[in-house]
């Protein structure tokens, strides 16, 4: 046990600095390196694997729903990021900017997509003539960069993986209901997949994205009561449709400027189950979205047949599950448990010499650190009702933290206390106006995460100025 | 019938200008299209789903071999790219720099990736210190971007898609191992996936990739006789650790230099999909690449039950085959006909409401136009061997190509007069002198393809100065 306690130390304890202790399980859980481009991660195999993961469950609820996916330029020109106003004045603050190419100076800059309504709109104006044609639903896998001042891996990086949803349609009903059809699908993803339950709702107009109409968004809370934004869907209207010209013929053969989307969710997400799960013990990873869902350790595998049984039951389990054996010689037992804790494996298995002999094996939840003795022969059958209820395990305890670091406030003094006490989310009665959430914000760090689809009734007055208020935002500092 | 003729018409005649042919296929028949950042092209959602169907065949066989996905920056510091001299050389003049960022001319500039040699081995210096770390096997799906004077859709881009494997080895041979091994998943994914029978060999040492000792590569053979370098595995040695410090401590616990490799494919492989199979009808897909495999176009499909039947059908179909049913509304079935050949589904299926009455439909294949009655009740299996036949017979025609315009010469007249009168691939035997290949090019348009691996003895001298040569070259003429 000596080797545990030491490997232990080095994760900065999460409830002491969590920040550090985030940095701390990507390097050390082999997610992710800084790399020599400032500002940029190397997203290593182990990182890499859950994001395929998340890819092939949310692609496939993307094709089923109607969704087919295309691949558009990386460089956009200057004067197509500049034909909707709103949209170049949030974006091209933070963008880098090609001007040299094959050798020579450009006649116009290009900018490295930081998401690409501007160069989907130019196609689509040119790609749409009739009604017959809509609706367009398209999607892309991609990288975009944003130049931020600070960065962490995932949760802000200067270059970052993600998927942008960009669709035309003929009304604008048709438009606002895809607009939620992917809301509800990033939260499908985000509590089925990931386990991590979600607060759905509209995000106040100041914190629109740049040039839309409305936001929506899938809010999620973090360790340490922060939030997270984890997935946005946005409702664009005629905004980018009548600058870039995208226009149909409807069915009365008249000329009509398409209603227009856009949605995406990124590699943050894996930030997202790093800071939900995890523990002073390292990452804590869902069965569903594991790389690896099950690590055998032989014990003392030097010994007669232990490593053959280990290599056969390695065999039987790889059928169904995604499983590693750990046959490493120069490292100690205690320390292989140590680092399949940090990495985060749902469950380890353990067998010795003695445990082949009684035809058993120990299962160890990462969730819960529960030790079971089952049968090896009934092993790929338990281990299926094991891992499920690890993932439901998961999700109710992000549930209850959720649930317990939800408070309500009246009025600006309960919201101070709460968000001290507590480091949650805070629901609280909003008058409409900016002006408060400025000073809530400067007064306690908090923001409107969103205006939630399911309201309550919390009071009749703003949290803020004591005016009339009818909407009840969730309030929370973020990541 | 008339609306097949205008139809056809439509299309270049492959014959008279097969440059103009494919340039109409990849528009007509909705692969790609051209944006307005020039030289780049916005691959459609059916150009996608082909090279989604590569990525997937391609991965998991890479993911059997062992290989693990990870995802490393688009951009690339200048000083990195100039540590290897040769690297250097080969791509710095057809980057694209970024100089702006964040509204700030930046301190050092920083290339677009057009390979990342230089960012693997900066952190695999990073990542590696002893043999046991041994091997890295990363790959990276990406895009890359070249700047390009002449460009065409997929063939030759400025931004393409594809994916860079990148490995390092403790030792020569197990890097060697690995780039056949990564030649020949490629040799397979172009036979096996896309019908397509290769050349294999080496380049000769001036067509080599920058940096490389080694480039292997396969060839395929385009309709016209022309070839296309298809995928290429390069052997570093220690070209790029070295520069880049990548070293580990070996076995003997003395320090070493880590032996390389990388290998690419990219969407150049829907070019040659296109290039090999299309006729005058349109593109002509494999079956095991093609988006739909199966369209079903009823015919009258107002009369009574007609729709009913076919929609059960496609609902049958779609249990084991990617199947369209085509019940637009504004279209003439002639034009479905003409339009679905054009996009290359390998087989149509005909039902009207007779065939439906008897029980039937008729069956299109693609690839030899032939029509043939199955029973409806047969269909599912009966479609599943057909498809199979046309995959079959599709790499069968091509591989009767290769050989029928394959030719040999023993001197340079021979070498002239075949290449005009075939425009086929020319196999000569060659000194090793790059001034004969430099002639060879001047007089004839013809570049080395590569020395294959399975050589034949031409003759005993150089097909171009009439020296002493033992190797056997094979040359064409390229895309």
């Amino acid at each position: 046990m000596s080797d545990k306690k030491e490997f232990v130390k080095e994760i900065t304890n999460i409830e002491e600095d969590f920040a550090k202790w985030y940095t701390d399980i990507v390097i050390k859980a082999d997610l992710a390196d800084y790399t020599d481009t400032k500002g940029c991660v190397a997203i290593k195999p182990y990182g890499y694997a859950i994001w395929e993961n998340i890819q092939k469950y949310t692609d496939d609820l993307f094709k089923k729903s109607g969704v087919e996916n295309v691949y558009l330029p990386l460089l956009i020109p200057e004067s197509l990021l500049q034909k909707e106003k709103d949209h170049v004045e949030g974006f091209a603050p933070e963008v880098a900017w090609v001007t040299q190419g094959g050798g020579e100076e450009l006649e116009e800059k290009l900018c490295i997509r930081p998401t690409s309504e501007t160069m989907f709109s130019n196609l689509y104006s040119k790609w749409l003539s009739s009604w017959r044609d809509l609706p367009f639903v398209y999607n892309q896998w991609c990288s975009v960069l944003r130049w931020e001042k600070e960065t962490r891996p995932f949760l802000r990086s200067r270059e970052f993986l993600w998927q942008e949803g960009h669709t035309i349609h003929s009304t604008e009903q048709e438009a606002k209901q895809r607009t939620i059809q992917m809301l509800n699908i990033y939260e499908q993803v985000i509590e089925d997949l990931l386990a991590i339950p979600v607060v759905k709702g509209e995000k106040t107009p100041s914190e629109k994205f740049a040039g839309a109409d409305n936001t929506y968004t899938v809010e999620t809370m973090m360790h340490d009561g922060r939030a997270l934004q984890s997935g946005t869907s946005h409702y664009f209207g005629q905004n980018f449709t009548k600058p870039f010209e995208v226009k149909f013929q409807n069915k009365e053969g008249k000329e009509e400027y398409a209603y227009q989307t856009s949605w995406g969710v990124s590699t943050r997400l894996i930030g997202g189950v790093i800071m939900a799960h995890g523990d002073n013990r390292g990452l804590k990873l869902p069965p569903k979205v594991a790389p690896i869902q099950v690590v055998i350790v032989p014990i003392a595998a030097h010994k007669e047949g232990v490593a053959e049984k280990a290599q056969e039951l390695y065999q039987t389990l790889a059928q169904n599950y995604r499983v590693k054996l750990d046959l490493r010689e120069n490292y100690s037992t205690g320390y292989k448990f140590n680092d399949w804790e940090m990495r985060g494996v749902p469950v380890r298995i353990e067998m010795g010499p003695r445990d082949i002999e009684n035809g058993v094996c120990i299962a160890v939840r990462r969730d819960t650190l529960e030790k079971q003795e089952i049968k090896l022969e009934n092993l790929s059958q338990e281990l299926g009702l094991l891992l499920e209820d690890i993932q439901i395990n998961m999700f109710n305890e992000c549930k209850n933290r959720l649930k317990e670091r939800t408070t309500i406030a009246t009025n600006l003094d309960e919201f101070k206390k709460n968000i001290e006490e507590k480091q949650g989310f805070i629901k609280a009665m909003w008058c409409g106006d900016e002006a408060c959430e400025d000073k809530i914000k400067e007064l306690t760090g908090a923001k409107s995460r969103c205006i939630p689809f399911e309201q309550e009734h919390i009071s009749d007055t703003c949290v803020c100025c004591g005016k009339k208020a009818d909407k009840m935002v969730v309030w929370g500092r973020q990541y």
